[in-house]
């Protein structure tokens, strides 16, 4: 196999080895389309995809681009079936400012959310819902792994995130910015709907089944409920997440 | 390997076969111990989870226990990291009344919902915001699958639903009783949280990358839109499903 493509065969694989080359891996015609061409470095298609879609030069001019076998994609790619294309991207550096661009924004905290697909589908939702951006601590998946990636379905490339050594000292930096702090708790005293979000708001969400850790609860402003009927012990995180933006964006309408 | 292990790993892998016998393999001391005990056929444990958790013979009177080693645990396993039980238990069988149970109730309809995490968690939210039940067509993924089972955190135990051979007739079926039906749609002509969802109520949500189709949105009485900031094309239907049933939960709070 070609150098080129042993090399992104182990950035699909290895999270180190496309964390030190500075990069990550996106797949898909949409997903390709949507990477900001200054940042796409390489680009892979296969000899029908490049036939069928014109214009890849004229959007990627920067960028190396690479034609090969279905096989040779199938061998590369992350997904059992591949969508004809795959652009290997440079990684964003976003510091705590570009993160916190908005005086008045919505924001959300992940606290070891572990599932890549409920990380990517926080991306997703997030941007619909108007956030401003996104703070992760490391226990929770990597934003660059191949299905956090697939699953934000493109808002990995707008929505500005900051892996956080210490998700603590993120509460409290907000704080200082008179962020306030919502966590979502299973024992919260506030009912989600009945809390405040008008100002600048911040949503801090936990692990799928430890939920949100004891000392990061206790620096948030207030602990909100959302309710739950029937038997369910609790809801996805993702899920939780999207209800709390999508009740802040409802609030915020003009 | 054992006869009915053989059986059981043929339940995981094969929907037809488990169709034919009228059951479903649910796996989790979680998942296995909300599993209603007079549905339940059989317990497969390790030897250790055996010795660990008691009372599985009390919880389960008229069922088959078998004990047998990790490693045999792991060949009928779905998941990578088995939690030491799993469960065959007989399938629901629920007519149309069954279902619509409710007639003030909110009800979910699935056309064409395929990504089984998708259908697994809309189960788990209608449950938690109170949902009566659920309509799928047979084109969304089958609710007896493994990862749709897991998906729904012990729904599939209490939520009523029901495969619709024509998800269109269910619509007038469900008009006929005075449901209103909204079509989540993302030419909606209202936006969700303006609807009126205090009577009987339907969700029509659709397929990941098709939306819904035609003929089935225009039998809805009207389409809502979720609104969506950024670029974002669309919402999760998992989190679109969500969105909606909390709105309506919200408006139904006394």
């Amino acid at each position: 196999m070609n150098r080129l493509l042993t090399e992104i065969a182990k950035y699909q694989k290895q999270p180190a080895y496309r964390r030190e080359a500075g990069v990550f891996v996106t797949e898909g015609p949409k997903m390709v389309w949507e990477a900001p061409p200054d940042k796409v470095r390489t680009v892979v298609v296969t000899d029908r995809f490049r036939r069928e879609k014109e214009g890849i030069e004229e959007r990627f001019p920067a960028a190396r681009i690479l034609t090969v076998s279905e096989e040779e994609l199938g061998r590369i790619s992350d997904t059992k079936t591949p969508q004809g294309v795959l652009a290997v991207v440079e990684r964003y550096s976003y510091g705590f400012d570009d993160v916190f661009c908005e005086k008045n924004g919505v924001y959300v905290l992940l606290d070891s959310v572990q599932d890549p697909g409920n990380v990517g589908t926080i991306f997703r939702s997030a941007e619909a819902a108007g956030a401003a951006g996104i703070f992760l601590n490391r226990s929770s998946a990597e934003v660059y792994g191949p299905k956090v990636v697939r699953s934000t379905m493109g808002a990995i490339f707008r929505l500005p995130f900051l892996i956080a050594d210490s998700l603590e000292e993120t509460v409290e930096e907000l704080k200082k910015r008179s962020v306030k702090v919502f966590a979502a708790h299973l024992q919260g005293s506030v009912p989600y709907d009945e809390a405040d979000y008008s100002g600048p708001t911040a949503f801090l969400v936990g692990n799928e089944s430890k939920g949100l850790g004891e000392e990061i609860t206790r620096r948030s402003d207030e602990r909100v409920r959302i309710p739950m009927l029937g038997k369910t012990e609790s809801l996805n995180v993702a899920m939780a997440t999207t209800i709390l933006l999508y009740e802040a964006l409802r609030q915020r309408k003009v």
